[in-house]
């Protein structure tokens, strides 16, 4: 088995958290996305998306989706669940890691894709080109901002993102809201929630994965 | 349970044919997207973001997002399976069904909102106002063409998305070739497999759902 990872980048960080909080460590080769390995023809036969994390199987089949992978580990290595425990709770975890997702980690990536020069043609990840929109940076910080806010909401009465357990959605979370430090957004004041969470979240070990 | 749908939908479409696929029938109620029904109080107090499916329990607590319900069935009737028989096939049809709404769904809901005269200020689904950006419906039917040639290439050499069994990705696929009608754009001519694939996947009594 083998991970392609880039330790700099937020989307393989949300496996190397989750394989941190079971405790698995897999064989793992770094891709320069920051040299444009990704877009070799080498990494290409990889994944035509040119996207990491990819996990490989020692047949050479692969995975090339971040949740994806967490789904094989938690199936494989299910202590300690973070994918939920029963039906309900699977449910809500997902609930809660797609709106995480699709509301933040998609929208920091939307306002940073659209803004930095070097992702000028590359405004959206895989295989196509596309150019930057700069309405598109501008919506995504506004999605950003009132993310925190739902963010904030969600974590008045409850000790984590999908209630009392930490699980995927928070790892999702954590790594958005320090992926928004690249386009210089952090948690503003009054979510105090949020922060309490945040500080809890990154002082587990995983954090640093 | 009572499931909150909108016949003419495909977010809450894509529950249903999952539904169909199980043979499980829920106690349905029908939010008037039409006539803004899903804006008022009442159903902003069921569910915030303004969106449907949801599925509520007797106790009161519910779920808000269309694969989170479908991990639900998926958890409590597990036949036929959905979402993949064993961790590797688990985690390929994870893959599978997350590119075809991250490429397809995605993308031809990008180009319809931001189009269409009655999604002025609700260029994205939730709770929040987004202004249409006519830029983004633009890149949204580039995004579905190549999602088009793409998909066709995955079927060349495998009968259903996520290889030998019909999944909750040939759902997702199939809800969003039909969605992109709405934006008059259908499968072309040279996308032989994905034609093949999808007329066999539209003959199956679940697609009426």
């Amino acid at each position: 088995m083998k991970f392609y990872d880039c330790t700099t980048a937020p989307s393989p960080r949300r496996v190397r958290i989750f394989l941190a909080e079971k405790g698995i460590t897999v064989p793992t080769v770094q891709v320069d996305l920051r040299n444009g390995e990704q877009f070799t023809p080498a990494f290409r036969a990889v994944n035509p998306d040119g996207t990491v994390p990819v996990l490989e199987f020692d047949d050479g089949s692969r995975i090339t989706d971040a949740i994806g992978i967490c789904r094989y580990f938690e199936d494989t290595q299910p202590q300690p669940p973070l994918m939920g425990v029963d039906a309900r709770d699977k449910a809500l975890v997902t609930e809660k890691q797609r709106q995480a997702e699709r509301d933040g980690f998609y929208a920091v990536m939307e306002a940073f894709r659209n803004h930095t020069r070097a992702f000028k043609t590359k405004a959206l990840p895989g295989a196509f080109d596309y150019e930057q929109i700069p309405a598109l940076a501008e919506r995504g910080r506004q999605r950003v901002a009132n993310f925190f806010t739902t963010a904030n909401a969600g974590l008045a009465d409850s000790e984590f993102v999908a209630g009392a357990r930490y699980t995927i959605a928070d790892i999702t979370m954590l790594v958005t809201i320090d992926f928004a430090g690249w386009i210089k957004m952090t948690i503003p004041e009054h979510c105090t929630h949020l922060r309490r969470w945040y500080d809890a979240v990154s002082a587990r070990p995983s954090a640093k994965a």
